[in-house]
């Protein structure tokens, strides 16, 4: 259990678990834009079991920079993320216990 | 178990489970808007047992473009979402585990 | 259990199971704007116990259209809802299962 | 169990149960901006354990009327709430279910 | 159990449990923007396990004050909180039942 943090940058595939220092559940709820200079959206996109990447947030410098997200996942799912546009998001949640498979 | 999404397109009335590769409880909690040039707002609409469609929301190009839900759904549910508007609408979420059935 | 739905328009009080085709514990999570012309504030205001009503969340045209909610009520609630001004709230949510009396 | 809301006005400290027909676990989730002519951004305020208050939202007429909260508050909680500002911020939530004390 | 709250001040780093009278389960649910006048954004960072902070959330003055966060802590995790910007930014939460390991 703990604290979970990750930076996509533009331009690179990672999985939720590179930044992982344990397996489990784990649950991202808050996605923040990085630095940068260029006002263009940022939109993070999640490869999965579809065709097509998946929308999951778009930030929008200097009007929404931040927002809530409420998704699960666990060692099973081949999920990658990825950002459309110049800035990097900031992706943050937590793990959730072992014995608490029942959300 | 597992994440979930799927993108509404003007036009067609999709099923929450015509993307799904498994059964089960659904948790939908991500709407964000996709590409196009349009200005004009996209209003994510759900037809179930009412009458009339009930709005489940609004995103607004280059002001809010998504937007976070909590909405829960099982195959005995027949509702069907549309986007009205000329921008699609991606949807994310994930199954709930099958004994999770108390929330 | 499933999802529920219901619009609330201006100059009518509702009562969230007017539109439940099932009892039970209610879980109302989304507000959204109505469609319409006027660009003035749409106010979603709740009468219980208390002797004056209580504001549970404002929607802006062209500004902020949607919003989470997370409300949960019985049919012991006595509520109703109405709106200030001249378009109308969608109110979207879902049934919690009947075991589910523990959140 | 059932629905909770009260309105802080401007000047005055209010302790969550001062509204409260019932006792036990209250969680506050909604926070919205009362009626008034004045601009000005109210904050809303809480008092707790603390030798300085503590912000909880901040709503800015015209921009941002209502807020989503997550705050959970039993009887051995001794805050008290205010606003600073001018304007009153409707707080609505429920009360949870005695043998839910596990959430 | 019950209310947490900190301020979390310009150039310095503090622990969750800095401002805690209690240990255990720490859930952090809202941050706003404290008092100042300047105009910048103050972005909320984390610093755990990983070797550049996490951004957690972004305050713009006079755009959005406030924001919901969904975060869990325990004693075990060694994280600390800074802000970037010239504005504090408040946290809220609350302490999580001791028997509420599951969640």
């Amino acid at each position: 259990m703990g604290f979970w943090g990750i930076e996509v940058k533009p331009g690179k595939k990672v999985s939720p678990y590179d930044a992982a220092n344990a397996l489990g559940k784990l649950r991202i709820t808050q996605a923040t834009l990085g630095l940068g200079s260029s006002n263009e959206r940022s939109i993070l996109q999640c490869f999965g079991g579809q065709k097509s990447p998946i929308f999951l947030c778009t930030l929008l410098p200097d009007k929404i920079e931040s927002c809530s997200l409420d998704l699960e996942f666990d060692e099973d799912d081949s999920v990658t993320f990825s950002v459309v546009g110049k800035r990097s998001i900031h992706l943050s949640g937590y793990f959730l216990e072992e014995d608490d498979s029942g959300e």
